[in-house]
């Protein structure tokens, strides 16, 4: 019987770990050693207790294809770093100007905002060594593929692109359609990114990586619906961040245009909408099924 | 008979035109089309008429294979936007602060800062979507190998790790050995990774890549002089930028500890490191010899 608490915990456990391991002067490739200030300031960027849900998507897409955890992990540790960068960037002043993450000092307010430049620069690009490392997966075509998803997901048509839609947003207010882009981009590229990974991991037939892309747009969009509800629900200090944030910042929600009973009505549906593309996997794709489901319960 | 004024005229116009071609919307990969705005800072940071010595180095380097120039050019398109994202994000106000850059405003001065920090961040990822691409080198393992050596270029242990040794370098002064290992990185590396480049897509033999690593890095260290020097001893107008930063922001450079003369004879010795490097090649190689010179020589 498939136990989310103890995956969604064995997984965070087992990332946080690696990460520790890995974001080390010694372990970060080039011709010289990594600055010692530059190596802090990326541990402090992403080794935060996190709850890592997208590795926790490449795991558990790859675990559908008979994968073992353990050789998932530096894919999802790619991802991972990804969205810890994007983090990085975002808390700037120029960007959100966010002073605290996790209840802890953002890593331009712990060192300075130079650093927070590269650091996130850093992490970004460690995401693609870990992704090129033999350990990541022994077949190089498998290997060039993650590479092409992770740019998907995080260059300028994913993630970077939607971040710039939402920046566009405040002042030039999106519609219904534009909304839906930019989050689609903004979060929901990195999560399909995840879940395409953990399938490419498995050697996923077409069939099937089309049908867990599907449950990854749907996944990625309840993710985002949920923020959003939580960003006018939910008391700062349980989501360790400030709230409210959107409607000060003039920022395009669905919750701001439809009200927050009829966002969670969609909300339903969406994760109906998910789990129904994942009817065929049967019981191997249980663990999805309830990430999907925490998406539409989550309280932080 | 090698023409270096025709060589390097021919790649920035080649480079010029694909990277014109790249930069477009449609053809940034992602689950949504990238934003006008970000494509448009991403041109602007990048499409400046630079001399684009790093696709110029890529090419020659892969000559020597028998590698025709246009098989060789998407690969110095990656190199050449990883040199322009660390542009884009070392001119930031909380960098470097430039309000130029080839005459022209800097990406965060014609757009925002928000603007430039997301353009930097796409023109990186964007790097590695080349690099995955088949039409970079049909054979995956070739493609993973460029990653990861862009990646040892540009990463925190390349680059992006000698940019914070430099700043660290502004309130901890180095001492001499710290000077050349902060140079190695934050310049050295990507042109090291250049040749590398090169010389990979070339399937060169562990005897050749490492004799041209050589070279690479003794060129990158005759640039990195060159371009101390020329802080000192050019005009703004020359250089299409601000001179005398070095001193003014208490940067810690060779020519500052020994004067320009010496500085001058060590060019010397270096570039003629560069060149014995080589001299297994034959003809072969006369276009990274004179790339070698051209760093010894050049007024901006």
């Amino acid at each position: 019987m498939y136990d989310f608490a103890a995956d969604i915990a064995d997984c965070a456990l087992a990332v946080e770990t690696a990460l520790d391991r890995h974001l080390t002067a010694a372990r970060l490739s080039g011709p010289g050693p990594a600055a010692d200030r530059l190596v802090a300031a990326m541990r402090h960027g992403s080794l935060n207790g996190g709850k890592r849900l997208r590795p926790l998507l490449v795991r558990q897409t790859a675990t559908i294809f008979g994968v073992p955890p353990a050789q998932s992990l530096l894919a999802g540790l790619a991802i991972e770093a990804v969205h810890c960068y994007s983090l990085i960037h975002d808390d700037l002043p120029a960007m959100d100007d966010d002073d605290l993450r996790r209840g802890r000092p953002t890593v331009h307010k712990a060192y300075d905002e130079a650093t927070a430049i590269l650091a996130g620069d850093a992490l970004l690009t460690h995401a693609f060594g870990l992704l090129s490392h033999p350990d990541c997966h022994p077949d190089s075509s498998v290997r060039i593929a993650l590479v092409s998803e992770l740019v998907a997901g995080s260059g300028a048509g994913g993630m970077a692109g939607g971040q710039m839609r939402d920046i566009e947003g405040e002042t030039a207010p999106l519609d219904a359609s534009g909304i839906a882009t930019m989050q689609a981009m903004k979060t929901g590229a990195l999560i399909r990114a995840s879940v395409r990974i953990g399938a490419l991991l498995g050697n996923a037939d077409p069939r099937a990586l089309s049908a867990l892309t599907a449950y990854a747009e749907a996944a990625g969009r309840a993710f985002q619906l949920a923020d959003d509800i939580l960003d006018v629900t939910a008391t700062p200090e349980a989501m360790g961040k400030a709230t409210g944030k959107d409607a000060s910042q003039g920022k395009q929600t669905l919750v701001a245009r439809v009200g927050v009973d009829a966002a969670r009505a969609e909300l339903k549906l969406i994760i109906n909408e998910a789990l129904s593309a994942l009817r065929t996997f049967g019981p191997k794709a249980d663990g999805l099924r309830a990430t999907a489901r925490y998406f539409g319960s989550r309280e932080n």
